[in-house]
């Protein structure tokens, strides 16, 4: 069944943002179209511009015969920022205040749009790095992993924090929580995490920095690499932080006092990945 | 400025699958594209016969001042039939047996391309039914949780299964372990569900079935409607399960004894989501 341009181009628009960062031949659209590469690579270039044009997306051709087509899902700066202030017109909203100055942020990391919005704008910091695993701590911080792991299309890994049967066997590190400078222990288990594995880590929540610190120990523990370290929200903290060089999406302070008040911010998410180009 | 129909179709197509069943004004495309609404109909059967034929999407168009576009991500009976057996091929691997009976899943259930396909079949059962959010218990189920509330565009709810300062006021149920019998207590953020929302749960693995039926006092302390539930894996329970109606995407036996074996076969999903059409 010989198949039209116009059929191709929504079929294959979809199926390389269903398989975003893959490789594809363009032999396997050419045998899913009935088409000549010489169509399929005019269809190729009609969504390469689309693409760049409404700056959501870049897709590769790489030539030669293990060449093929690549979409790698992104966000351009105008829509970077966009978003960035999307975000913090979400959490600027003093209901979200708890006992403790803790920020509410549940209802965020379960929309889809937020998710989706989040993951891409994580994924676009990476996406020249070459990145084998997501890293995150149960529990608020797996929809951002696995979002982010999602629009870069790697495996994202989650540790815990006690002992679960169905891990199998698992490292565990000590760490100390830098909000309660208390010991608490973490664990991964053994099968999800390659030696050498470069690592990107994920969370919710930035305040002391004691679990991104306890997941830069469990890294090391594998004999893997940090990539880098980006958070949805850092919140205020005095004194000493555990980690120096984190990347947050947005910036939270929380007045829990006679004045009951939050107040939400970019954080250094535009500067870290688009500040160079300006 | 004026966009060609070739640039169209790709960012609709990419529009629409990053807005799944949302609906989408007519209005907006033929602003977004300088186009007659007359182009934008045109383009829009294109793709909803492209989706058809492929069988991986529904777009339908609401006529009228408040209709729109709407596309909904699911699969056919065959793609279906395919990525069942595809799971089913995964697990069926004898390294995945772990001490005691459980079976090693982490590595799947943090896989991009396994959670799409789940998330997209646990879709389309659900997708002509009013659903207003996915619910699931911490920690493993929350990527499948995330998987189906992507594709239905609905928000996910985490019921915790000890206290958190960040979740605000909740509300807890005692439930029994369906396996060791034990008495447990689960807790969920008051601000996530309202009364007489429409709940659909989703977990990694049915055994005795306690943790599902913990969840369904929950959604009923809630005054909530539970509307189905799916898990990714059913494993064999000698005894009365707490559950009665539940879908699973596969069934694994495992043997733990001399001759260490799992053996996966397809679920009850197949059946309860296609049967009625054979």
């Amino acid at each position: 069944m010989k198949v039209r341009r116009s059929n191709r181009l929504v079929d294959m628009t979809r199926y390389l943002l269903e398989h975003p960062r893959e490789l594809v031949s363009l032999k396997y659209f050419g045998e899913r179209y009935g088409s000549a590469k010489s169509s399929i690579s005019e269809d190729l270039s009609i969504i390469r511009t689309t693409l760049a044009d409404w700056g959501v997306g870049r897709l590769e051709t790489l030539p030669g015969a293990s060449g093929g087509a690549r979409l790698t899902p992104l966000y351009a700066e105008e829509n970077a920022t966009r978003v960035i202030d999307e975000l913090v017109a979400a959490v600027n909203d003093d209901s979200r205040l708890l006992p403790g100055g803790y920020v509410y942020l549940s209802d965020l990391l379960g929309r889809p749009e937020i998710l989706r919005e989040v993951g891409r704008l994580v994924a676009t910091q990476y996406v020249d790095k070459d990145v084998d695993v997501v890293m995150t701590v149960e529990t608020k911080g797996i929809p951002i992993a696995q979002s982010v792991a999602m629009y870069l299309n790697k495996p994202f890994v989650i540790v815990r924090n006690s002992s679960h049967i169905t891990e199998g066997s698992t490292v565990s590190v000590n760490y100390v929580s830098g909000s309660s400078q208390r010991i608490k222990k973490m664990e991964l288990s053994r099968r999800t995490l390659k030696e050498g594995a470069n690592v990107v880590i994920v969370d919710d929540f930035l305040k002391g920095g004691g679990t991104l610190n306890g997941m830069q120990s469990l890294i090391n523990e594998f004999g893997a690499h940090l990539i880098g370290m980006t958070v949805f929200a850092e919140g205020q903290f005095s004194g000493q932080r555990l980690v120096e060089d984190c990347t947050s999406l947005i910036k939270v302070t929380a007045e829990d006092g006679v004045n009951k008040k939050i107040s939400a911010q970019p954080g250094n998410y535009l500067a870290k990945v688009f500040g160079d180009q300006d």
